[in-house]
């Protein structure tokens, strides 16, 4: 394994080195990677600039065709799962299907780029002989805002890594990419990053189109979101974090946006006639959302509401057993196992709060215990530290005096990336009553189901309001991920050779168009 | 006329009171006007948040009957343009003409409404048998941020104003509005908030939709952007007072968006065949789009850009004459009179800087005397306050050593509201060469005609990279300034009985969709 980080298609090293952790077992892995310096961060934003123009403006199926090889490449590459599995401590075939999930979004967006409504492109027609006034004939379309920083995530190795969500949509919209890799898992980072680089070449693109920064120090990515030329970020982690890059960008000379996917605690409602209806059921397959890789998601249920009386009970009972059984798993790192278990400590000692169940305990390194809790909604509305994340696998069912209580308590939290209904139909009335809440709280609402499992497709919103993230106008997962990286611009009566290919008159890339308000093609 | 300020129905009156100057005789206006407290922004702002559901909820078409009202009703306002003209200085004719624009612009956005693209309705349709897992249905719509505080702006006292296009947008994006009128014309902001009031009665909404805060204290403001009800502002202004509230909302527990469109110098390029084939004609036209409404517009042509040379000499030479033939007209304010005469005199006494002409010298109040100025491009390099805003009728034009040169100076600019090329067909090259340049500084790039007048429509972009506006990804003039006001949300399984009318199964509202990636209807 190579341990160089890449500035374009250079590959570097320096003296000072790291090794990733395998936590499965608290020992270093074996390659020495190299720690970029602020220097090196400065040359990928100079590359990254330079290839900005050529990039942008390539031909959608060009850059469609350039998506898909990475997805080819990264398919290509040998011993992925393999690093991942060790750097991650997540099962083989969790980091398979994530594979899958990486390339699939990369391709989803390559298919978008040919269906071309991401452009956006809007015409006005001149109207040379309209009183009093003539009206100029006017072009709008949305280009990429520039060079996007994006920071890889801990808990999905590959779908929020290099190659990740952030890197497709912004790769996607025609912003170059300067990646600053997880330090929990460099080695992952390189291969990935080989890929697009890979991909780079064969596609013929400009070598500034990608480069990966990597170190374990907070300098390198304050050295990037500084960077004049830097125009956005993408980041997935704490909210401790986000809120740092927010601050960053903000304080910049010219402020840029910061797309930062934090923190959610996912309010998961039981109504009061599938409670009675299915509890048993609920409270099992509330425990398997919960506990499902060691609850290391950003839609995890860590919160549950519920109407307190002999159903919530029943439910509470099923899922203390079940959570009883649930075998520890390895967690991404010794920082998110030891911030977990003080997570877990610091409910355990808060007032009115009874621990319902622990998970078994685990004999190697950072298995993560899984732990549930319970309070009453008095509580929980007195005390916010209830309502915190404790990212991994606990949970805390809050028993409401009466629905009022329960609206209340939903009323009075943070936002949310996800809000669930366990409903039934007679429930229809009390779920109608309580949407219009959760439609404030939140980007995704869903009946039935479970927050965890989050599809990339047309219609995903992963984001919602401040802290679930910094910016509710948009989505990390799906395809409107790529409008956090564009912005529009009006040409007027501007000559048709030099007129952009996207709205020229002939219109020679076949785009659909809004010409004078209504749709064609 | 009335001096009682609107928080919701209700007509509120101080003790504390100001009054309107008349700039044209530095004379205080008759009508005592009471000013705000924050307790009133507090009461208007829950009136706003108790409205916000209804109103977000309303029918498409009841909206849209809404702002056509409100439209109707600011028409039927006697004395409207009387009192705008004697609070602004404002010739008759052209506050006529803004009285007609912000009525179209309200009439639009109902168009738009009416057309439901808007809504951006996207469906995934569920995928029960898919491998290895079944798809979910998505349903994806927009909804309104919640309330919205705008700023009335001095400059436009209808159409930027408390019916003016942040408004408008605002309202047809279903956000109740808490409006802070502009000091400069509060009797002005009187008549067009009864006349919003009037619409909300006749069409029966929630009083809470809109309130007109009153005063001449920066307290207002603050504590208006500071109310947690409030999700979103817009504003039109200074530099200074953009960034203020852009601070203020980010130093919130839950920071929101601001769209502040701030300051622009809107460069002209004057390409060499076109300056050789018509300099006369452009220095001409130049002039009078500069002196226009005293220029004070946030698209005033403040820099021209043109390689030295006899070409350009004879330009600025017809400029010079045209200007010196300029008359006084008098200003918004006599702050910004003062801050207009403050910037000439800065730029007066720069090094490198020759005053080619000023304008005829007024004998009345607040009377604005052009200015023109010239400069080398590599003066203009190396001193950035020749490339700072004045706002008013001033302007200074850069003779460029060279292209190259020309090209670097509008490279080191700060982000623009727009950009002007002056160009003939044997400069189509040179023009090439330039437009990436231009996209990355500039919301909006024309050829061959002066960035003042603003068109409202659907390809429009009035916005840009900062300091134009704080932010790059939308336009405050046209109809996608609606999308500032706007969040997506995903339903997930929703039974067909919950889910809003706009994502329902059956298209009750017959709204244009994307049905599993494909434009329907």
């Amino acid at each position: 394994m190579d341990g160089s980080f890449l500035i374009g298609s250079k590959s570097e090293t320096t003296d000072n080195t790291f090794r990733a952790m395998n936590p499965a077992t608290d020992e270093a892995l074996d390659t020495d990677f190299a720690v970029s310096t602020t220097g090196h961060v400065a040359e990928a934003c100079k590359l990254a600039d330079a290839a900005f123009d050529s990039f942008r403006e390539l031909d959608p199926e060009t850059r469609a065709v350039f998506l898909e090889t990475v997805a080819d490449e990264i398919e290509a590459t040998d011993g992925l799962v393999e690093r991942a599995m060790a750097e991650s401590g997540l099962p083989e075939g969790r980091l398979t299907g994530e594979r899958g999930r990486t390339c699939g979004q990369l391709r989803l967006f390559a298919k978008l780029l040919r269906q071309g409504r991401w452009e956006n492109v809007v015409v006005d027609n001149a109207m040379p002989d309209r009183q009093p006034l003539p009206r100029a004939d006017l072009r709008q379309r949305r280009i990429a805002v520039g060079p996007v920083a994006v920071f890889g995530a801990s808990n999905f190795p590959l779908a929020f890594s290099v190659a990740g969500g952030d890197t497709a949509s912004a790769l996607a919209a025609g912003c170059p990419v300067v990646c600053k890799g997880h330090p929990a898992h460099p080695g992952t980072s390189v291969l990935v990053g080989q890929a697009i680089r890979n991909a780079i070449k064969k596609c013929g693109l400009h070598e500034g189109v990608f480069s990966l920064i990597q170190g374990p120090s907070n300098d390198l990515g304050k050295a990037l979101v500084e960077d004049p030329r830097i125009k956005a970020v993408g980041f997935t982690g704490s909210r401790g974090g986000g809120l740092a890059l927010m601050k960053l960008a903000q304080a910049r000379p010219e402020p840029i946006p910061v797309y930062a996917e934090m923190s959610a605690v996912n309010p998961v409602l039981l109504f009061p006639e599938a409670l009675k209806a299915r509890g048993t059921d609920l409270g099992k397959a509330y425990v398997g959302s919960l506990t499902m890789g060691a609850g290391q998601f950003c839609t995890n249920p860590g919160v549950v509401l519920g109407i307190d009386g002999p159903d919530l009970d029943a439910f509470a009972k099923t899922a203390a057993d079940a959570l009883a059984e649930a075998q520890p798993q390895v967690m991404l790192t010794s920082g998110i196992h030891a911030n977990y278990d003080k997570g877990v400590e610091k409910l355990t000692g808060e007032a009115d709060v009874e621990t319902l169940a622990r998970g078994a305990e685990g004999t190697g390194c950072n298995r993560g215990q899984a732990a549930l809790f319970a309070t009453s909604g008095k509580a929980f509305l007195a005390n916010p530290n209830l309502a915190e994340e404790v990212f991994g696998a606990a949970s805390i069912i809050v028993k409401c005096a009466d629905m009022d209580e329960l609206k209340r308590v939903l009323s009075e939290m943070e936002g949310q990336l996800t809000i669930t209904f366990q409903m039934d139909d007679a429930d229809m009335d009390a779920a109608k009553a309580v949407l219009p809440i959760a439609e404030r709280k939140a980007g995704r609402i869903l009946a039935n189901g479970w927050p965890t499992g989050v599809e990339v497709s047309y219609a995903m919103v992963h984001g919602g309001p401040f802290p679930a993230t910094s910016d509710p106008r948009t989505t990390s997962v799906g395809t409107a991920a790529i409008e956090r990286y564009l912005r529009p611009v009006c040409y007027q009566d501007l000559p048709d050779a030099i007129l952009p290919k996207a709205v020229k008159h002939g219109n020679p890339l076949g785009l659909p168009r809004t010409v004078d308000g209504e749709v064609e093609g």
